[in-house]
Formats: structure tokens, C-alpha cells, sequence
């Protein structure tokens, strides 16, 4: 029997992305999708792609469900499950940045949703804290070494689309304004940073530094991003060590070519390059904001907690070019 | 038990496109995907998001199999089939523009594969001349007026993706030139017109013109198409008309509203638009090129022939943004 | 001695483009730049492109000048007139469409401010009226066929950059909608359509139609548009006939070979293209709808009017690619 | 009177967009445009936007001039003065990277052409090493720390559009792959690192290490960097000495507002922000990397060598959008 799926916020990009991916899921069905603005609105009039894929009418009453995920804006998760008592029963996965840091809600022990470090956990958890997009991004990239006790400080670039931003409009996100343009923006001082320090440092002995300058890119969906690191490892070892890592998932590749983010847009992959230059190492890693970065993620999470394959509904055609 | 499947000129955008649909495709197993430029090399080094999804070698060695696709440079599927013979009981796709006036091979009569109008004929074929990309779009926009005698001369713009053109390194390909610029090409001339006032005229009692200017678009993927006709008809009756010669298609979606390209882009979707002004209507059609418009249209002219559901294999994500 | 220059609406992108322009023009210096709703603003704070380039902080106020240009959304120049008298001795230029298709303003009768059919006009007035972007760029393609009783009903296509749009943030122009997207609005239906067919059905015996579809482009700057038109003549003569037309032109350029968009980006010119099969010929026109669709042409209106070279400040570099 | 200009490998972009600067320069007159590739055919040929702006056929005979400026692949400037002897009046402006660390051909010492270090060297001289585009737009970011002697070692991401990557067709300028695409290239290890050592190691006390990964970007003008550097001084006091470094300056503008690439495009400025957050501080600076990055920067330092003032015929509009 398939199981029933809630979603809070479903009129937003990640929620509309989770539409997408469950429409075709084949072991759940959609029950309801929670939004209060627009309560009352068919999800296809806003998202004219999901015509005949998804006919559900966007509400604002909630029912019982086997699985809920909440697509709020940051820091109101918290706020909506304080008004919305849910379920010890309900698989709560949490697409907003309340719980990444940990913490508790209630009975309720969010665990950190990345499966390529916390497969175990999630396995047997109710609430999960899905990771940020870039925060994805860069620590898969780095938590190799550190668990090798070989992170040293951190100097990571990370560009992403325009969906990052959300579907609200701003100056930033005019076409005429962000077409062929770059710019930086809460440089040295993104939110993902706290995050990420968190988890490598759980692995690394000595506690490092990240310094991140993210950019806005001129193209809707991806990251990229690039961490300059010390390193006096041989190249062919720090690969041997990468690709030991990742030797089972089957989401994050280690490519010994050159790669670049297309290649992974519209896909739930990850995948990652290193080079080295004297004792300076470049990570490189792209991923689809929305999905491995979002909304994909929160699937491939939801498989390992109900114990299916975890890409189960995650074989996308990639958009190649 | 799964059915086999060779591909001839799988090094292409079509070929590699026919591979990421059928490597999650439950009703068959790539068997050879024939190179004769690039044999000996793997499918994924040329498209490295392919890797981890398909292993094959490109090969110069042909075997039996089920089904054949033909992803060959136009007019060179003729020759092929010449000097390969194939067996009478594998069905072929050609994807080329060799058969899609009409003409044998042998003993194989090409069907013309618009499952929008030969869905029967498709059902009991071994040799489908899958239509060209343009051929689709424009097509599926005039047929519902064809069908009841109402089409008068057509004038169309349309405008294409970069991919369109192939994978060959050419100055109307190179990134400087055509990011941001808009150009005509084969104005007047296109080689799809014939291909499309066949089947007009075929349903149409009166013959008609097609005037047709294509453009270069500055995306990669997609086409979207304007067509203006004379038509006496209320709005509302053209959208009955329309709707009721699409009522039973699980690809082809009639909208009231507006439409715009990228909500089929990705997907195997054509989306349809009427507006009118006096005694004029202009007709939008959009398709994602590589799909609707080339490999996607031949997944479902083969899950026809094969008497599968059309759509198998083709529930794909939208890019969406 | 310099003609001083005031500006109202100089915070739009029309307004801007001019500040932009009139910087470094040799004969007219900048004496205030109008707007209520950034009134005390540097107008280099909204575009910081203008740092260093001009200085001047957005006012409230309106002082005498030789050249006053309107830069406000359609139909409020005549609104402004009412309420803040302009000195007879002023040059007003109107970017808006409020007296696009004529109509006097008390004493000023404005002449319609397309240089390449009434330059003389042009010459000795004191108000003059824009033309619209697309209208210059169709009637561009049109007038010489008009010119010679050529002219018969007309199918158009046109696509335009994001710029047209303003810089008001609408869903059409998030970045995350338009990116890669193409969109058609205002089918057939378009507020150009009576100001294009005012000039040509002024100069061709019979009346004719046109059936004008403009598209949304996924650009910032820039207009290409095709025409298809009935003609009996040879392509030869009718290359002839537009060179004739336009032997003494500055700013048309009539091309034999194929014409792209961005050559002319970023510059005051218009280029044409014509190609014919059968009898049928289709008219390609390209121009930067910020310059020669707006603010390039009133700086053009105002040189002809002032008696200067009409190129003068206008020698601009193209973007190129 | 005005001085003769000859080009030195006028088809490609840098030394077509010089033709587009000296065609409006009011000092200069183009004499003639060597191309060995393209000799006979108009420069206008292969760039239609110069056409009625340059009318000049490309020739394989080089005649005297008053200047010259070589816009060959890296490392034929040297070939080429062996093989077409120069005289010594003559001013030779090489955009190649053949002298940009120093060196000398015969009695030719080349100077290191960034006029905002060496203006007065410039002044006198008949040999000018123009800086490469990264080089340009990194070392701007980094000088007035070097001088200071506040620079340590530097970790920076560059962004470049494709026409960084010249005219020539390859795989990662085809518009389908580029287009929304990110990736890096000479990771660690571009050869403009060693020219900003260069320059920056000269005024520093302590010798420096510059981490440099670049990043191809999916647009085709502009340049957008990131520096990140251990500084310990108040940002107040770094912007005071940012500002003094550039108070004469008429082409770098350093700004205490958020920055983007396209505020420059187009244009010959350099545009640059500081941000910090403990110890780090993040730089980042933007140029057209056509122009202050390659032949705006040449024809600024002709100025220069001529005695001119620096910007005549740089006065350029920006694309702005």
C-alpha cells in the first residue's frame, strides 16, 4: 500500500519540485498540498508544467499523513509545528533550516539528512533536517578529508541559479538585471557556513575554517562550487581516499575528468573533481540546487527512512544540455 | 522479457537523448549503440551525465535485435539500410527524414510516425519515419483545422534550440554568437514544409500554403511556434474543435491560458494556444525539440508499435525552471 | 554655447538610456533629471553603471529648458503637460505614445519622429513623438514597399528583449520564468499595430492589414522581427527599391546577407534583410529597442530638430558579442 | 594631424574590437588591418556590426605607421617582430603575453602596460606589454595591499565569458554545452598567475602565493573576481587606502556598495568592493574583459604614450542591461 504525503508550503519552488518527483513516485500519493496563500488554487495553475501530472487543489486544512514535508521559509518550521500538532507516527522531513544545526522538537530528535554520512540514522528516524543546497554542495567535497583528519582551512567559491532565490520577485532576480551578470552576496557570511562546520569538524580532529564567497549565477537551476585546500597527499591517493568514500553511494560520482554542472542538472547526482598544484588541492562539485540541493535530497531521505532503495523515483533524465 | 534495442548513430544529440529514455525504460535493454566515429569509446565519456546510467561502448559491430533506431544525418538512412541488412521482425525507427514523404524500403512500408493521427497505423508497423522537430510542432497546431476543412493559408514563425543543430562546432553554434541573438535561417524554405502540407492537404479539402520563417533561438532546448490562419469560427468553437480531436491524447494539451515554452521543455509534451483577433487566429505550439520533436516521439511510436502504454518510459520530470 | 536638457521620468530604463547618451553628447549639457518617486536619489545609486559618469541627483523640481524629453509610462505625457506648463521655445521630445498616432497638445502640433520618412518635419518642430520599438522596427521593413504601392496585408513576427518590459518586477520578467523561455503576448492585438499601419496605409493606395505577433525574448536588449508579405517583383528589384529608399541614410543599413540581432545591439542603427521564394518575401528587421526603438532615436529627433549631424553623440560601440 | 594605426591580427575579437575604439578615436586613423587568414576580405565581412564603420580590407602587406598594435596568439609577437622589422618611431602595443614578464627585443624594452602603476613608464615609452584580462582584473583588486605592504597569500575564483576563449570553435564554446553551464579550467595553475606575482611581489615586503582557480561562465563579456586574504586592518581604514591608491584614477572606481560584472560591460572600467568578516577580507573586482582587460587597456595606454588624455575614445556606454 502506498503512503500518504502532506506537503506545507507547496506553492513554493521546493515544494512544487517535491510535486514533480512524487507524481511519479511509485510507492507514495500525494494526500494534500498545504499552502496558505494560495488555498483554493489548483498547484497547476501556478505551475502550468504539472497540468495532467498533478491535479491537486492547494489548501489550507491538514489530515493525517504517513509523511510530511515542510517547504516554509526559514526559521518557520518551527512556528508551523508548534500551531499544527503532528503525528509520533508522521515521518516529518524538514526542507527549511530550523533543525540542521540539531536540536530538538518536542519528542522529535531531527537527524541531519545527509545519507552519505548519516545513512544509518536516518534509517530509523522520524524527523529528518534536510541539508542546504550549498551546504551539500561543499561538504560533500570536503568530508573525505575530513575524516581522514586531513581538512585544513577552507577556501570555497560557490556560484547557483536563480531558483536559490526563490520565486518571489526581486532586483536581483529581474531578468534584465541578472541576465550575463555575476555578483557576490552574503560573502564570508552565508548560513550554510555554520552548517557545514559543523560536520566536518564532527570528523576532522583539528577544527578548521571555512571562508565561502558565494555568487549569483546567470542561470535558473545549479551550483558549482570550488574549495582550495592545503594538501602534501599525491593526487592519486587523495582520489583513492574520495572514491573509497563513495565507493557505495550511488548519488555522489568522483570523476577523475573534468566536469562541469550541467552535467548533473535536473538529476539528484552530486559529483566531484579534485586537482592539485603544489601542496594546494581544488575540490570541485556540482549539483542541482533543487534537487540533490533540495527537493531531491528530501526523497532520496524519505526512501532510506522507509527502508525502499533510495533512488527510488530519483531516475531523472538529465537535461544534458 | 525485456526487448532488445540497437542504435544506429548513438553518438548524436538524438542518439544519446534515445539513451538516457531507455536506460529507465522497463520494456527494454540496450543491446549496441553503433558509432562509426567514435567505436571503441565509451557512451559515457562523450556525455559524462550518462555515467553510472549507461556503460556501453560505442561500437561498429551490428547484431540482431528487436528494435532499431536510426539516429543517422538526413537522407543517410537509405544507404544504411542498403549496405545492413535487417530482419523482417525487428521493428525500425528511423529518425531521419529519408521516409517521412512516404516510400518503401523493400518490403517495409514506412508509416508516418505522428501518433496524433496514426496511432492504428503505428500499432501494426515494423518501420516508422518518426517526424521532424518543426514537422511536430507546427503540425500538431493545424491538424484539428485540417480535420474539418477550416484551414486556410498558414503563416508561421518558429524558433528552435541550439541543440536542433547538432553536436558539429559551427559559427551559428559558438556560444559568443548566439547567446543573446535572435537570426532567420532557411527562410521560406524549410525542409519540413513538405513534410507538413502532406498530412494538412491529406485531411484538408482545399489545398493550403505554408509560409514558414524559422529562427535561431539563444536557449538550447525547445521550440515554440506561432501560426496566423484566417478563421471565421468563434473562439470558443475552435477550442471545442481542438479539444475534442485531443481528447483521448496523453501528450498533446489544449490551454486556455498562456503557455510558454519551458513548461514542456524536458518533457514529451506538445502545449497548444488559440488567440483571435477579427477574423484571424494565431495558433502558439511548443515542444521540447529532443523529445516531442525527435527521440522522446519515437519512445512513443515504439511503445505503440510494441502495443505497450504510450506513455511508458516517458513520465519525466520537467525542467519546469 | 550648450542646450541645456531636463529629463522627466529619468529613473526608468528609456530615462536612464538617455542620461546614458547625453553624457557625453557634445552639444547639450544635462541641467535636471525629473522623478517623484526617487526625488533626492543619485540616479548613479539606482544605475550604477552612471557612477562617474553623471553625478546629478533626481529631483522634484522642473526648471526652464531648450529640451525637455518625456520619459513616462504611455499615456501620462499629456497629464504631465496639463499640469506643468513647458515654454513654447522648448524642444519637447515624447518617448511615450500619446501622440504617436498625432493630435496637438494646445499650440504644439507634434510631428511623428521617425527621421528616415520626416526628417523635414522633424526639422523644424518643436514637439516631436517617439515612435514605439517595434513600430520603428517593422515600419523600418515596410516603408519602401509602402512608398512604391507594394504593400499588401502583412504577417509579423517579432521578438523583443527584456528591456521593453521596464524595469518593474512582473512575473514575465523573473529571471526564473524568462531564462531560456519564450512566450507570446498580446497576439495579434499588439498597441504598435495603429501607429505602424497610420504611416504605411498614409503612403500605400491600398489599405492593408497587419497580423502582428510579438514574443518575449530571453535577452535584455534588442528586436528582431520578419515580415512575410505577397510580392510579384524579383528579389533583385526589390533590394533596389529599399537601397534607394534608404541610399541616404545613417542609421538603416539594407544587407544582402544574413542578418543577426546583436549586430546591432548596443547601437542606433537598424538593419534589414530580404528573402523571397515564389511570391512570397519575408523582411528581417533588427534594432536595439533601447536606441533606435527609444532613447537612441529621440537623441537622433533631437540632433535633426536642433540642426545638428543626426548621428552626433550617437557613434556608439557595439556590444559586438 | 592624426597618427596612422596599423593591427597586427585585426580578425580576431581583441583586434576587431580595437577597430571598433579607433573607428570613433579622434586622434587616430586606421591605416591598415594585417591578417594573414583573411587577407582580401573586409574586416566588415566578418564583423557585420562594422559595417559603414570600417570599411577596410584585411591584407597580408604591412606598410609604417605611427602605431601598432599586435593582437596575435601568445607567443607569436615575438616571431612576428623578427620577421617584419619595425622602426624604432614606430609604437608597438602588444595584447599578446610574449612581454608581459619582462624582456626585451633588441633595443625594445617592454613596459608593463597597467597605466594605474606604471603611467609614468608609460609616458615615454615606444613598447608596451598590454596585461592579460584575469591579470588586469586580479592585480586592480590586489594592489593598493601590496603597496602597503598588507598582502598575504590569496585565494581567488575568476569568472570569464567566452570570449576569453577567442573565436575559434571548441567543444567548450558550443552554445549547447556553455549555455547555463559552469566549469573550471587551468585550475591552479593559468599563466597570468606568474604576471600578477609579478607585479604584486614587487611592492610587497613578503612574497605572496596567489591560489587562482578560473571559471568558464555562460556569458560572453565580463570578468568577475574573488580574493580572499587575511587583513587585519578596520574595513574603514582599507577602503581609505583603496581610495587613495585610486584618486586620480579615471577608470577604477571602488565602491562601497554591492558591485555586479555587467555594471561595467562595455565599458573600460574597473570596478571594486571590499567586504569583511573577521580576519578575512573578500575583494572583488569586475572589467570588461574585452576592454580594460585587453583593448580598451591598449588603446588607454596609447593614449597615454601619445600624451593624450587617457580615456579619449573610452568614453563607451555601458550595456547597463
Amino acid at each position: 500500500m502506498k503512503k500518504s504525503v502532506g506537503i506545507i508550503g507547496a506553492n513554493g519552488y521546493t515544494g512544487s519540485e517535491l510535486v514533480r518527483l512524487l507524481a511519479f513516485h511509485p510507492n507514495t500519493e500525494l494526500k494534500f498540498l498545504f499552502s496558505r496563500s494560495n488555498s483554493g488554487v489548483k498547484i497547476s495553475e501556478l505551475y502550468p508544467d504539472l497540468d495532467s501530472i498533478c491535479d491537486l487543489v492547494l489548501t489550507n486544512e491538514i489530515s493525517e499523513t504517513d509523511i510530511l514535508f515542510l517547504c516554509l521559509p526559514h526559521k518557520e518550521s518551527q512556528n508551523w509545528l508548534n500551531e499544527n500538532p503532528v503525528s509520533e507516527e508522521t515521518l516529518v522531513i524538514d526542507l527549511g533550516n530550523d533543525f540542521r544545526l540539531g536540536g530538538n522538537f518536542g519528542n522529535r530528535n531531527f537527524v541531519y539528512g545527509l545519507p552519505e554520512i548519516y545513512f544509518n540514522e536516518i534509517q530509523n528516524s522520524k524527523s529528518i533536517a534536510n541539508p542546504g543546497c550549498f551546504a551539500t554542495a561543499i561538504q560533500l567535497a570536503l568530508l573525505p578529508l575530513a575524516k581522514e583528519n586531513l581538512l585544513k582551512d577552507i577556501y570555497t567559491t560557490g556560484i547557483t541559479g536563480s531558483t536559490g532565490a526563490g520565486q518571489s520577485l526581486q532586483p536581483t532576480t529581474h531578468f534584465t538585471w541578472r541576465n550575463d551578470n555575476i555578483s557576490a552576496y552574503k560573502t564570508l557570511n552565508h548560513q550554510h557556513v555554520d552548517e557545514i562546520l559543523k560536520q566536518v569538524n564532527l570528523l576532522n580532529d583539528k577544527e578548521v575554517e571555512l571562508n565561502f564567497v558565494p555568487w549569483r549565477g546567470d542561470f535558473a537551476r545549479g551550483i558549482f562550487t570550488s574549495s582550495i585546500i592545503e594538501c602534501h597527499l599525491d593526487l592519486e591517493k587523495i582520489y583513492t581516499l574520495y572514491k573509497d568514500f563513495y565507493k557505495d553511494s550511488l548519488v555522489v560520482k568522483v570523476s577523475e575528468k573534468p566536469i562541469d554542472m550541467k552535467q548533473v542538472v535536473n538529476t539528484n547526482f552530486c559529483v566531484i573533481q579534485i586537482e592539485k598544484q603544489g601542496n594546494k588541492i581544488a575540490v570541485h562539485s556540482a549539483i542541482d540546487n533543487l534537487l540533490k540541493g533540495a527537493s531531491g535530497q528530501a526523497v532520496q531521505n524519505m526512501n532510506i527512512a522507509n527502508g525502499w532503495e533510495q533512488n527510488l523515483g530519483l531516475n531523472l533524465k538529465s537535461i544534458a544540455f
